[in-house]
C-alpha cells in the first residue's frame, strides 16, 4: 500500500478557474473502487497498491485533454513504506498521538 | 492570500518514521496568528499572506535540523490567485458545487 | 511525447549521501532505449512516451527498497504537449531564442 | 549553502507556450550575484544561500504576474544539507563517481 498525492493542472486554457477539470476527476475517482481517496485543497491524496494508483493517474491525467486542455502538467508525490502498513488515517493519527 | 503546500522531510535519519518531526512542525504553526492551515497526509497547507508564509516556512524547515537531521528536503507548492480571493474552504466548495 | 522529472529518494537510511542511490537509477536508465534522459543535480528528466515513461519510473521507484532502503518518496512531474512536438532540447532552445 | 530547484508556471493565460515566461525569469536571475543557477528542461536550479534564494524566488514568482497572469504556481524543492560542503557540481560529480 503507498499514499501518493496528484495534481493535474491543465496549461493554457484561458480561464485561471480550474475546478471544472478537478471535479471531473473525481468523477473518475469515484468509480475506482480499489482505492481510497480526498480532496484537498491542493490536490487529491490516494491509497492503494501502487500498480493500481498508477493507472489511476493516467486516467486523471487524460481528463483535462479530454474537456480541450492542450498541455496538462502533472506532479504526482508518492509515499511508499514498506517497514509497517501505512495509511492516510495513521500517518495523520501518529501525528496527533505525538501533540497530545 | 496564497494557498501553500509544504512537506518537510528529513534524510539520513536513519528512521523510517516522521511523525515527530511533523509533530514538532505543527508545533511551530500553532503559534502563527497570521496564518490558517490545515494537516494532510501528505504534507501541511497554508493560507495567508505570502511573505508570512514565506517567514513560516522557512522556520519549518529548520525544524528538523534543531532535532538532529543534517540534510533537510522541503517541497513546497504555491497557488497564487490574483483575479479573486481564494481559500482552502472556496477551492473545495467550487469543485463540491460543480459535483452536485 | 512527454517530458518527465523524476526524484527517487530513501527515508530513514541513516546516510546523508544519497548519491548510490541515484547512480544505481542511472543504471537502471542506461538500459531504457525507448528513451532519452538527462541527470540534473536535482533529479532525472525523461523524455518518451508517456506509458513507457510510467514503465521506467515504477523501475526507478523498487531501486532504493532493492539497495536496502524500507521507505521511499518518489516525486514525479508530467509536462506533457499535444498541440506541438516538444522535447527537452526543443524547450531550452525556445527559451534561448527569447532571450537572445 | 543550499540547492534548490524552482518552477515557475502561470495559469490560464490562453497559450500553451510558456517560453516568453521563463525568459523573463532567466533575465531576473542573471542580475543575481550571490547565486549560481541553471536552466534545466523542468525548471531552474539554485544554488546560494538559503535566505537569498528565498529573495531570488520572490522575484521570480511576480514575473508571471508582471506579464499579465492572474494566476500562478510556482513550485520549489529545496536541498538542504549542512553535514559537508554541497553544489550542484559535486552532486553530479559524485553520481558520476559510482558509475566509473
Amino acid at each position: 500500500m503507498a499514499i501518493v498525492e496528484v495534481t493535474v493542472v491543465p496549461l493554457g486554457t484561458g480561464d485561471t478557474s480550474l475546478s471544472r477539470y478537478v471535479a471531473e476527476c473525481q468523477k473518475v475517482l469515484r468509480n475506482e473502487d480499489a482505492i481510497e481517496y480526498q480532496l484537498t485543497p491542493m490536490g487529491t491524496i490516494i491509497e492503494g497498491e501502487l500498480d493500481v494508483i498508477f493507472e489511476v493517474i493516467k486516467k486523471l491525467h487524460e481528463v483535462p485533454f479530454q474537456n480541450g486542455a492542450m498541455r496538462v502538467s502533472t506532479s504526482i508525490k508518492i509515499d511508499d513504506r514498506r517497514d509497517k502498513e501505512a495509511s492516510m488515517g495513521q500517518k495523520l493519527a501518529s501525528v496527533d498521538h505525538k501533540l497530545d
